[in-house]
């Protein structure tokens, strides 16, 4: 794991070097995603089916073997252990009562000549959620998408999560039955994203696609975006801890590794003032590690791209801050709010030494899905206004015909627009 | 311009091909954006000027001479005449005025165990605005994507407008220094957006970048997305007017030239339950059009893909506009509040006799930078919303951190992330 000293002359090349990731697109993958969307598109469902066959081992003889029902759903629901299925019904409320909070109001305001302007807010009538398969498919991650949509009053929420060899997730099912999803289809990769966003036989087009899913997921999401609308292409997964030295090193320790742990590429840094504590939390990575069960993936991923930091003091660490822009940080000091109203650029903020990142994760209440990769400088994270939309309301009275008709057909006319001029010119009472 | 009927069996398939329009990218466009993106990356400023010499015809030597002078910017606006001086300062209070009320206030609460969530609204650091130059060089637009950014709060907004051999265009520069843009820069094509997305040693690399352009700023601006922000990358405008028969024919014919005026391929579009109506503004077309200086454009593109079209009733005419999703839409009804109440996807509502497109598209104060080619179903018009964003906060109690902590470690061992769920554990009493 690297270590880093900001007053050193070389930090501001070794920082950006650390925090580099390529993500440029994968020309290969780009190309098969563009012959399995053209084929989605042409064939329907028979082409899903015969994708589902071939890359996820599934037998199914049509797309109804691959349709879950609400009693499929509920059984899973039943089958879980009670301590699993209240853990995610209490995640479940605390999440539905955050986002109920991002619920935004219509409004209008009417001027003196009666004209009235407003805004219209609708829900989407419906979405495509994808959920990964095999060993990476997440409950927490059906809710975290299903609840905003649900909150923002989606007409319809289709779920697609692959089960490769037909390997069924309760926990994911479960989960989709708490959150109100109202179809779950075991498909997934490219061809998934293709039937949400072309529309077969069976499947209807969907409105926007969100949910994490491997490059090809990402591939084709990518080029669907225009005719349907799709959350970010996230990238790994990052965390960033600021510490005044005072957290237990165990934990940060292991904070940074629930964040290695994720995969090879996630990205854990911690910023500290204080070189001994630096020296006590490596001491507990040291410890720590080769007693975790998933040690090689978090090994990798703090020598690959970890790195402890001494910085010259807390300000310093929220100008380094800004500048990562983390998905997630951690302000693991004494007074933590201060140092917020310094952070400007951070997909969710966990604000004093309790607050570890794995509770935002499952059950905190706000999002878990969040801008990567330096993105939190212009994204937000997963809410539910990413499921609902805006139409402007423009009523003009009579006498505000006149008022706005004079200003429209002075900058027309500024535009060489002579139809516009006109189309304003008319409703003036001098040319009734 | 065809006639179309919605009793007509045919109709749901004439009305598809009505609306279909081949967004597909194109390759050898894309591959050309590619390499200027590639070269400006690499080479920077210098790349900047070779392309601006060679596809503008601007024989500038440096990229300051390319730099306009905030003094520049005002002496442009001093010499524009009063009328249009005012018109475009007149626009601006209240395209102001509007945006203001889209201002979204930060909010917290707390729970009982003294847990803290909410939500931090911050502005982006700095913005990129591109504005088409030469013969479709809109004021307006400079206006409408200028001042939500200043209305959130943005710290640089960086306009890019090209000067085609040279000739700069008064009332964009004017707009400019009435809507407190920072810098422009007479730049345009693949080349300005590259420089905006990636900076150069002169221009500082921005956080998103909005506004229209050809199809190679589209190109460019896809291909930049995940790097940057961006808004919709916008296809071709459109109208849609629902009118009961109650409004002067002449104003529906000049409203459906309006849009018809942009390019041949805009698309403008009437439902009226009334055959004869439909008739009165036939005949509206044909006598006004012959006189429209852009008449070659207009009976292009009415040819191409206009319509109107005979429906049951107005019930049946909203729901079509929900079906098309259109960029405009125009109840020109006597009491259109009950049909607004119908519409669920379409990006500015015009409401009323006296609401024409044109008053909207320079003057009433919503945005005209809105979702075009049926994204209605799922973006916004462009607003303050979209240049800040949001930064979940989580403050967790020691008490909080107890029965947060039993959920998370739940349910982090059903995901097999133990590193999540020991993180969680860490906090709790009985391991301190």
């Amino acid at each position: 794991m690297q270590r880093l000293n900001s007053t050193d002359q070389a930090f501001s090349s070794q920082l950006q070097s650390l925090l580099a990731f390529e993500t440029a697109q994968n020309p290969a993958v780009d190309a098969t995603v563009a012959a399995i969307l053209a084929d989605v598109k042409q064939r329907g469902d028979a082409a899903v089916l015969e994708y589902t066959q071939r890359f996820d081992g599934v037998a199914a003889a049509s797309m109804a073997e691959l349709t879950l029902s609400p009693a499929t759903l509920q059984a899973a629901y039943q089958r879980l252990p009670a301590a699993q299925r209240e853990a995610l019904e209490a995640a479940a409320a605390r999440v539905r009562r955050y986002h109920e909070r991002q619920v935004q109001p219509a409004w209008q305001y009417r001027e003196d000549d009666g004209t009235v302007l407003g805004q219209a807010i609708t829900p989407l009538d419906r979405v495509g959620l994808y959920v990964p398969g095999g060993k990476a498919s997440y409950p927490s991650s059906v809710l975290m998408n299903a609840i905003p949509a649900k909150v923002a009053g989606v007409g319809e929420i289709i779920l697609v999560v692959p089960t490769p060899r037909g390997e069924r997730n309760d926990l994911v099912l479960a989960a989709a039955h708490i959150a109100g999803v109202d179809r779950v289809i075991t498909i997934g990769g490219a061809q998934a994203v293709a039937a949400l966003a072309y529309g077969t036989a069976t499947i209807p087009q969907v409105d926007k696609i969100t949910g994490p899913g491997n490059q090809y997921v990402a591939a084709a999401k990518r080029a669907v975006f225009g005719l349907v609308g799709i959350d970010m292409v996230a990238g790994p997964s990052e965390i960033l801890i600021i510490c005044d030295g005072g957290t237990d090193p165990d934990w940060i320790a292991m904070d940074l590794f629930s964040q290695a742990e994720h995969d090879e590429i996630a990205q854990s840094i911690l910023l500290c003032p204080d070189a001994e504590y630096l020296e006590r939390v490596a001491a507990s990575i040291a410890r720590l590690l080769p007693e975790m069960p998933r040690r090689d993936i978090i090994a990798a991923s703090l020598a690959n791209r970890g790195a402890l930091i001494q910085v010259r003091d807390l300000a310093e660490a929220c100008q380094l801050a800004n500048q990562i822009a983390p998905e997630h940080l951690e302000l693991s000091v004494a007074d933590p709010w201060p140092l917020q109203a310094a952070i400007r650029h951070a997909g969710a903020i966990f604000l004093g030494r309790y607050a570890s990142e794995a509770l935002g994760d499952y059950c905190a209440g706000p999002n878990h899905v969040l801008p990567t990769s330096r993105t939190a400088r212009f994204a937000s994270p997963l809410g539910v206004y990413d499921f609902q939309k805006r139409s402007s309301l423009i009523y003009v009275s009579q006498a505000g015909a006149q008022s706005l008709g004079r200003i429209a057909t002075t900058l027309a006319q500024g535009e060489g627009l002579p139809a516009h001029a006109l189309s304003a010119a008319y409703r003036l009472e001098e040319n009734q």
